[in-house]
């Protein structure tokens, strides 16, 4: 076993999720990440925490999602998650595309049953990290040693130092109320996120981490934004998303491609029409879009806007929480002609902070 | 896919399980049986069922064993289990050997803390049966191609003529009350069966199924036995084994290989060192010796024993349950020189039933 995966099962019980003895423990994994769930086994049994591992192969969604008319939320799998303390769920693909050939609407219709698993998941210490599988790379086009070093490094770094970083970005947007983002001539969006905390990703729920994030006050979303980066979802590329928000709702929508599967998204339930986070990129060790949202969205020089659910973290007591059941990333590259203004000050230009070198007020 | 996997899922489903639109349902498989639980969760989407897929990778259980010091009771599976309707558990290995080096008095301890899982489990709609990996295929020394026609040939079979056959054995059990079981010179042992009644194994919980079995009442046990065939337990051949009774109780115990293996299955609890079921193998479909208990025990010509605990079903109302963490079952070959005697009289002798053609009584 490369022995980077042992001390990525080290950072994930360790740092992301904190193990304790006794911690009821759910691994999700496909079979393709066998290794690391070894390494997680080993950690886990080292401090007494109880395993149970599922399998998240994606034919066996896609054969279960094909064969079904209906869907209803799965109690015994609602149980066990009510039971246990943490969740890993490991990312690894044997092919990406494997769920193609499922509909949109089909998705659409599970993961809103599935909304109560969902939201049971994230109330429990959880992490999300990725497994470098080969057909990870070559979506990323990458060859597997290359990919798997891309991987290794953004994960086994020094999170102290990341969490310090980005805590003169956290600093300024708790204290900030109107976020105004503009980039080219295509996006042109603002929202409050006054009494909402901005939360700093240093590795914990994501690994890697590096992003500051909060949630927007939902009705407050006006204008327009178009993500030039393309994203992955539901085994599908979908290129160029335009959005126009009026008092918080998206009432106009397109892509250049697999508009439907964006259609199929954004129809889900009325959350799905909002905005449930604004994330700011500050991983500048992740130099390379891979087509995978838990890096590409950590990307120095980019924002990303999440249509649907809100973190429970994210919202302030007397705000709104964004509920939906589902919760989709999409990203604007703010390298050139891009602005980020807090209160009408100018925050980030062209990607660089007002707490670096180099920042063009 | 082999075309034989989808018709082995439909019996599962159809036959084995009976499964009705909402059933919430487990399905625990190691990856190397990936078409299988493909198969299975299109025929369970087309009937309206709600999947769960645990993953038993062998390597994760060793990982795990291996680097824990003590064990308990995971809350959280257990209540996966309690919400369940049907417990689906497919056999499959790639190596039959991954837990050779995990010690057997953790193995015992680990089995102890698993009691109540097991016990849940037993109490719902289940079915245990084998995908035919190459590493089953290794262990049976036989090609992966004629291992598969072995498997499938055991499984895809009219289980309505099975019962019927085997119907005849049960009423002989249900109406008796004393079993004497002699094989050559070295086993001669007696028990009571009296207000147990047996269960006609067609194919249910069992996949393949083809005996007749029954729990004897525990403290009855009395003789010695000498289990000639061979078992594989904790990923090591057990070979001779001989079990001495008296008062129901193992007095004295040998192996000729891995004695260890059996002292630490013996030692898990007192239920351990008792009889939980007496099985007669009626399925002469069975013709080759395979290694693996749930082909051997079903044989024609051979009669099987486990310690450990009775199912529930095989108990009477009057009589006690053996209780224990362990079940392990040990085959005695009765093609010659054997007889089984029910209250006095033969009604197998070689093998050959009182009811079957070339009966010598």
């Amino acid at each position: 076993m490369d022995p980077r995966v042992r001390e990525h099962a080290e950072v994930i019980v360790e740092h992301s999720v904190a193990l304790a003895e006794g911690d009821n423990v759910i691994i999700r994994a496909p079979a393709v990440a066998e290794d690391l769930v070894v390494a997680l086994l080993e950690a886990i049994g080292d401090r007494g925490g109880n395993p149970v591992v599922l399998d998240s192969n994606a034919r066996f969604s896609r054969a279960y999602l094909r064969a079904s008319e209906e869907f209803e939320t799965p109690s015994h799998e609602l149980a066990l998650i009510e039971e246990s303390d943490v969740y890993i769920a490991i990312r690894a693909n044997t092919n990406v595309a494997e769920q193609s050939d499922v509909a949109p609407e089909t998705n659409a219709a599970y993961s809103q049953t599935r909304q109560p698993i969902l939201a049971e998941r994230l109330s429990k210490r959880w992490c999300l990290t990725q497994y470098p599988a080969p057909a990870n790379a070559q979506l990323a086009e990458r060859s597997t040693e290359a990919y798997e070093n891309f991987v290794w490094d953004a994960i086994l770094k020094d999170w102290d130092e990341v969490r310090e970083h980005q805590a003169q970005l956290k600093e300024i947007l708790d204290s900030g109320s109107e976020v105004r983002i503009t980039s080219g001539e295509t996006t042109d969006i603002s929202m409050s996120i006054a009494g909402n905390p901005a939360l700093n990703d240093y590795g914990e729920k994501n690994l890697p981490g590096g992003e500051v994030f909060t949630a927007p006050v939902p009705e407050t979303v006006e204008g327009e934004v178009l993500f030039d980066k393309p994203l992955y979802h539901q085994s599908r590329e979908i290129h160029d998303v335009y959005l126009r928000f009026e008092n918080g709702t998206v009432v106009e929508h397109a892509a250049s491609k697999n508009e439907d599967v964006l259609t199929g998204v954004l129809d889900t339930d009325d959350g799905a029409r909002r905005l449930g986070e604004l994330g700011i990129g500050m991983n500048r060790d992740i130099d390379q879009f891979t087509y995978n949202m838990l890096f590409d969205e950590k990307m120095g020089d980019t924002v990303h806007m999440a249509i649907g659910r809100a973190y429970g973290d994210t919202v302030g007591e007397e705000n709104e929480q964004n509920d939906s059941a589902v919760h989709v990333d999409m990203i604007v590259d703010m390298s050139e002609n891009s602005r980020i203004e807090v209160d009408g000050e100018v925050i980030q230009r062209d990607g660089t902070f007002v707490f670096e070198d180099g920042f063009d007020g």
